[in-house]
């Protein structure tokens, strides 16, 4: 536990976010919009997100896009984070490899999350929106938009997977500490709830459910708008601000990654902290860095999903997305790492993975856990479930440099600590958890009649 | 939330802790033993703690004691940390007083105590000891301790509070994550345990049960020594880097505190800022800072304790200590901040307490998760039920400087987070919280027939 912390100060937080879609040989396919089935229009987003995040995900031109003065302000909070070299892993690794990581698990909230959550409340307020809406699983995205909406003065409604409110309290206090409202999934609140409820009594909920009950409360109330945590492309871009910070900190640490590691969800931690590097890729001048998106087997959708047109939420409310998907309608298995029960990837990160630009591996829950514990006792913080498989993946590498007698420089994302999710980690050492098999039918039968994505 | 930070390098990291003792005007009356009456000497305390931690205990000469490199090498994981101008909190208090408080929440354990962890567990290591062992309430000292014990190679078992192992699972787990035996207190494995629970099988254990249990373990297992989170003199110093570094980073703010405010169990984290800036008031150079201990008015030793030599546990196994004191069989409330339930206070603190150079406040439960509301909700960090005492003691200083129309400099420690305690905030938002009265007959009942300390 020897691990040398590379710090910056105040006035390195990044004064730009930097969109990777200029840089991209081949550009992601468009949304489409399901009733009309032409692309996406800006304007088609108004009613759901504010105007500034609309136009940000269509924007496929601008480079660099400014971070607004009030965001990094707020940012100053916590930003910029530490990066840590690991010594303390690669001494009980025994590997020539050089491993850091950076560690967005500094954040009042504990993760990464408020990084676009900030931006996002910032946008509403400055439109001139009162009220905003999102959906939660874990309680993660939905405890950093708590922090944000409080602080620019915005109500905020988070519809929280009924399970997860009742078995995770803790992030759900977290919200409404903050001053949210935290309702359970499905609700009598909305249409999308009551017909639920009505024809489920028991039903316990899931994230395509709240996302449903969220985008309607959003779009049936004047002045109120829906904010989502991770997916699109604007999202993704505002998580940068991890990437190009770990930039300017490999630099202090005199080393350039050859491997670069983030767990992955929907994409949001993955893409902010390899964006900036892969713009290095992308121009030629390091070609060979590897990109390594680390999933969980039990919700195999890069490494196994298919590449189609598809929804975001589960009821087929969104645009459609080209993304790498398991179909909408997919159930993923109960694993503690609810930050990455999602069914597909964004269009960028799924344009990357199809052009074999980034690369992916699955990571057993099992794994994963034995994984977090080893790190726990070597560098001293209990990381989150779903970072965990991003340390599970790292741990795979370094070993593999070991074999191969190799010097390699990892970076991973410790996109959030576990001090929340120690019922996991309980259940873990009662030998209480298991692994998840997916059958290649049951991807087959829920991608069927998804609709290609043309080049 | 626009809060300045004032960030240090790992180079600044104090090199020495600072003993307050030879800067006092009246020095602390010894530790007595308790079967010969005589004052304490450094071999006395050998069964129980490492040789190093006993002659810290009873050094009174030496201001500067050397921080050794490898605990400054593990303090590096998080220190320096961040000093903070809350902002936020002095704008939603209109209030002309600058607030600054000091970041111990920053650790991965969330608190101040893994600064006492680290060097008491390097120490045993040095000098051979294999297993270590202590007692926990609500967790937090456990946790801190299990990380230290893992890093060094000791083995550790905690006698946690057996109301607290159940009702706190998630602090527990953490200590069993880092590696940690965990025996809710009392126990089968000891005497001690076994004749409460002999007696009374349905006992839910109290911190000096546990405390016996730890003691007992440590004096009759070979290579074992017992280790203590708070209220000894060697505790109070390890935790004197807080101070020291809020020291620097207070002329980086170019300002010094006119008052400086901790939260008070045992004076860890309270001993901790304090003493640095204490010695500037002892030698003159600023006599006029104000120094305020704020207790749970649950736990009003400061306030309303006598000044007496009494046992530092409720079984009546360690030295007496001279402390003013609520009695060593006082029962606290089962009030939400576990870590400051305590009868008594340390040698040092009681004097200073007693010499009127140091004041405290009492501040009921209510006031206290008002103040953590109020400051989450203008920071953006969710404090520990024990530093919400801190906090709101500097709300009353900050409106007393806003009705006077003075300009006031507020320094206070932030010794922890509270996102392992939402339970105590679902329960404060749920109006199920309530303050509690103690009568004084209670304190007098439980005082009686305590020795007097002599000048």
């Amino acid at each position: 536990m020897k691990s040398k912390k590379f710090l910056m100060q105040e006035s390195d937080i990044p004064q730009a976010w930097y969109n990777v879609i200029p840089d991209m040989p081949v550009k992601p396919a468009p949304l489409i919009h399901p009733a009309t089935k032409q692309p996406l229009k800006e304007e088609d987003l108004y009613p759901i997100f504010s105007k500034a995040a609309s136009q940000q995900e269509l924007n496929t031109t601008d480079r660099w896009i400014e971070i607004p003065d009030e965001v990094r302000e707020m940012y100053r909070i916590w930003r910029p984070t530490p990066l840590v070299r690991a010594e303390g892993l690669e001494k009980l690794l025994d590997t020539p490899a050089h491993i850091y990581f950076k560690n967005e698990s500094v954040s009042p909230v504990g993760s990464h999350k408020l990084n676009s959550a900030i931006a996002q409340a910032y946008y509403c307020k400055q439109e001139g929106v009162t009220n905003i809406t999102t959906e939660t699983g874990a309680g993660q995205w939905g405890a950093a938009l708590a922090l944000a909406a409080k602080h620019f003065g915005l109500e905020l409604a988070v519809y929280m997977v009924k399970i997860s409110y009742e078995q995770k309290p803790y992030r759900r206090s977290i919200m409404q500490t903050y001053g949210a409202e935290v309702i359970a999934s499905p609700s009598m609140s909305t249409r999308a709830g009551k017909d639920i409820i009505t024809r489920s009594p028991n039903y316990q909920g899931s994230l395509g459910t709240a996302i449903s009950e969220a985008v309607e409360l959003a779009t049936t109330t004047p002045n109120c708008k829906y904010v989502l945590g991770s997916v699109l492309n604007h999202v993704a871009l505002h998580q940068t601000v991890i990437g190009l910070e770990a930039e300017k900190q490999m630099e202090m640490a005199g080393e350039y990654p050859d491997t670069i590691i983030a767990c992955f969800g929907g994409g949001s931690n993955f893409s902010g902290l390899a964006m900036p590097f892969l713009r290095h890729k992308l121009n030629g001048d390091n070609p060979d860095t590897q990109f390594i998106a680390a999933e969980p087997a039990s919700c195999p959708k890069l490494t196994r999903g298919v590449f189609r047109y598809d929804f975001g939420d589960e009821a087929g409310y969104t645009p459609l997305i080209p993304m790498l998907t398991l179909g909408h309608n997919f159930k993923p298995a109960n694993i503690h790492a609810g930050g990455l029960r999602y069914h597909g990837a964004g269009a960028i990160i799924s344009q990357l993975k199809h052009d074999e630009i980034i690369d992916a591996v699955d990571i057993p829950q099992l794994e994963s856990f034995d994984a977090a514990t080893l790190f726990a006792r070597a560098e001293g913080i209990i990381p989150a479930p779903e970072s965990s498989h991003a340390i599970a993946a790292t741990i795979r590498e370094a070993i593999k440099a070991r074999e191969e007698g190799k010097k390699k420089v990892i970076l991973f994302n410790l996109s959030g600590h576990g001090l929340i999710d120690m019922t996991a980690y309980d259940r873990f050492f009662a030998n209480d958890l298991t692994n998840y098999e997916i059958p290649d039918s049951i991807i087959a039968q829920n991608t069927a009649g998804l609709d290609p994505v043309k080049p």
